[in-house]
């Protein structure tokens, strides 16, 4: 059998028909796909999936928290399980490879090594995982495999909570439950997911695939600003304590800090407003919403201090108070370093150009790092489009990272 | 008679009684007043305002943009009207002074002269005008007496205009009848207007009144930033076409520009949105809306231009388009030196100590201005509270302005 497997390649056409498929579920008019997280579309697209895996003749498996697994059994029962994924759901209007591919990836995988009648020593797993991007909770599922999603999550007490049991409710997952979706660590031997790089690093390079040796933390603040409503005729320059001033200040300030300090960091400000929001009022009140990432935690948290101090000088200058709440925050992690090095052998046995590289965004694999090694292959994003139906991804890359992934699931479980 | 009017003074008991009075009609509970143009409480101070010129056996007047006036005729009924006023309307949860003294102090000169049996040469109108602050429309009642309302601006096929409508209509005025308002020219001698000045210059300076010779123009523009939306991880900082860096850039240098420049002029941002508001999605569009006030028409042209050259610059420097739109237009204007200089007499003779003054905040005085020679005489505001429940003006000046007002009139028709 070992001499067998080296030649073992996905059948290209067949996923190509899988992705063509998928993406006509909540296609939209320009090109995208809306398939938020437990829409009708989302829930026609698991359906098409729990389809694709009886007709390959692996096993459904889905668990309290709404993801979505095709199994191909072990020969031992008491083997270790290595999950393959990604997730099914879209932003609203998005692109069509952002998470489908992933599945789609695992799912040929798996069929490839079933169909040539392989008998791997661990069970595996092709997974959906709920709600990735977040339309409820950002990465609900992944979460909920590694234990920390509980009824309590979505208090029901809450009004605002409404809509989100009742499309829990709606897709089966019931709340006091989702505890025992948590998987026993003992009983996986890792995680694995290829995704589009959703920036533009590789393709600018001319690279065929990236291996995530990073995932950046990601902290997120609300900054308000505090002045004084005054008459914006009568009230003189010296007069002011106009909190927009100060905002603006801080935006403008925040980005030359980060820039000139931390060529690895980014920070976004996504949200402003003021009160009381009239043009001929001197504004009171301006709040913003920033977030920062960086792919190394130690370095995350002394942007967060740099930042909360440049938010009081800036109050400061411009004779405002200024309150700062930290409304989220998920530590970097690092990549599982043994899975990196698997990537890498694959990498050169199929004899693609990749590099390391770090992950700006989010996704189930960070998660998924807290509790087994955990490993991830970048696709080139075109222009670095995402979130955007022009969201693109050359099809031999598809393959290369395809293959990279089956020869990595080889490697690891032949 | 000449020798017995120079001892002629204003009732002070009364006033304060009046004023007291009024400031119960809408008070809040903070110590301030809340009536809205066209509000129950609007109509119920017009009314009490009636009462009180009837008491005083003047002649009740209004017109068809629902000004509502205090006449003593002129012996000849061919004489021209000095008209002298100011509003009763208030923006929610006002001060007590804002319009209201102005009214009061209107009525009170012309009570004191008809009860002092003096005879003008000139009919006498202590005027009330509809709407100076914009509940509705801004300055509705004066644009009405020079001929600047007519039906059509408010087009009732206009969903949003219905609230306006019905309120107009409850107050029985017909927007049909409008243009009817308009008074001649010819008729008008001037207009005289005494208020808070709603800035600290005054007081600060420690002077009883001041003569107003100007009143600023201001011009309001949308602006709006264009970049382009996009993921805020995986976009560099040399990638990021972010619409709120660019609008964050001109808040700052528009305020740098006219404090460097323009030691007259003021420049305020008073409203901020962006899109898509996403806190981890780069800000595609910037919407500012900027308004700014200088007391030199040229100057204002000026600085209009170089305001948007440098929107402009903010555009080019963070790789933006921007649009720029005037939205409202008015221009300075300087009040009558004839009326400036009468009034300058009237104070030496009183001995307050006073100075000129531009407005920097817009008046009825400023439409009329635009008819008819107009005057007006600000009251110190302690700390320049205005809009604001703790608005206040020390008494001795409300009489120290009554006075002057009071001898400006005799002096001018006598």
């Amino acid at each position: 059998m070992a001499s067998k497997w080296p030649e073992l390649r996905i059948n290209s056409e067949r996923l190509l028909k899988d992705f063509e498929q998928l993406a006509e579920i909540g296609a939209t008019v320009g090109g995208g796909v809306s398939r938020l997280a437990l829409s009708n579309e989302d829930l026609a697209a698991r359906s098409w999936f729990a389809d694709r895996v009886e007709e390959a003749g692996l096993k459904v498996r889905d668990d309290e928290v709404g993801n979505l697994s095709g199994l191909l059994p072990a020969a031992d029962p008491a083997a270790k399980t290595l999950m393959i994924g990604s997730h099914l759901d879209t932003v609203p209007n998005g692109g069509r490879y952002d998470g489908a591919i992933g599945v789609l990836i695992a799912l040929e995988c798996l069929r490839r090594i079933n169909e040539a009648g392989i008998k791997p020593r661990c069970c595996l797993e092709a997974i959906n995982f709920t709600d990735e991007e977040g339309t409820w909770k950002s990465l609900f599922g992944s979460n909920g495999v590694i234990g920390k999603i509980s009824a309590a999550d979505i208090d029901d007490a809450l009004q605002e909570n409404m809509p989100f049991r009742a499309a829990l409710y709606r897709a089966g997952i019931m709340m006091e439950e989702a505890q025992n979706a948590r998987r026993d660590p003992q009983s996986i031997l890792g995680y694995l997911e290829v995704h589009i790089e959703q920036g533009k690093t590789l393709h600018d390079k001319g690279l065929d695939l990236g291996i995530v040796d990073r995932i950046v933390g990601r902290t997120t603040y609300n900054v308000v600003f505090y002045g004084e409503a005054a008459h914006a005729g009568t009230t003189t320059a010296d007069e002011r304590r106009d909190a927009l001033q100060g905002a603006a200040a801080f935006i403008i300030s925040a980005h030359k800090l980060v820039r000139a300090n931390y060529p690895e960091g980014v920070v976004n400000c996504g949200h402003v407003s003021v009160k009381p929001e009239s043009f001929n009022v001197v504004p009171a009140e301006a709040s913003l919403r920033v977030e920062f990432r960086h792919p190394d935690t130690e370095t995350l948290k002394e942007m967060e201090s740099r930042l909360a101090r440049l938010a009081r000088d800036c109050a400061v200058d411009h004779r405002l108070r200024v309150s700062t709440e930290r409304a989220l925050h998920r530590a970097a992690e690092r990549m599982s370093g043994y899975l990196v090095k698997q990537i890498e052998c694959a990498c050169r046995a199929e004899a693609v150009k990749c590099m390391p590289i770090a992950s700006y965004s989010g996704h189930n694999a960070q998660i998924m790092n807290q509790m087994v090694p955990a490993g991830m292959i970048f696709l080139p994003s075109v222009g670095g489009l995402s979130h955007n139906p022009r969201e693109f991804t050359e099809w031999r890359h598809v393959e290369l990272g395809a293959n990279v992934l089956l020869r990595t699931i080889l490697q690891l479980t032949m």
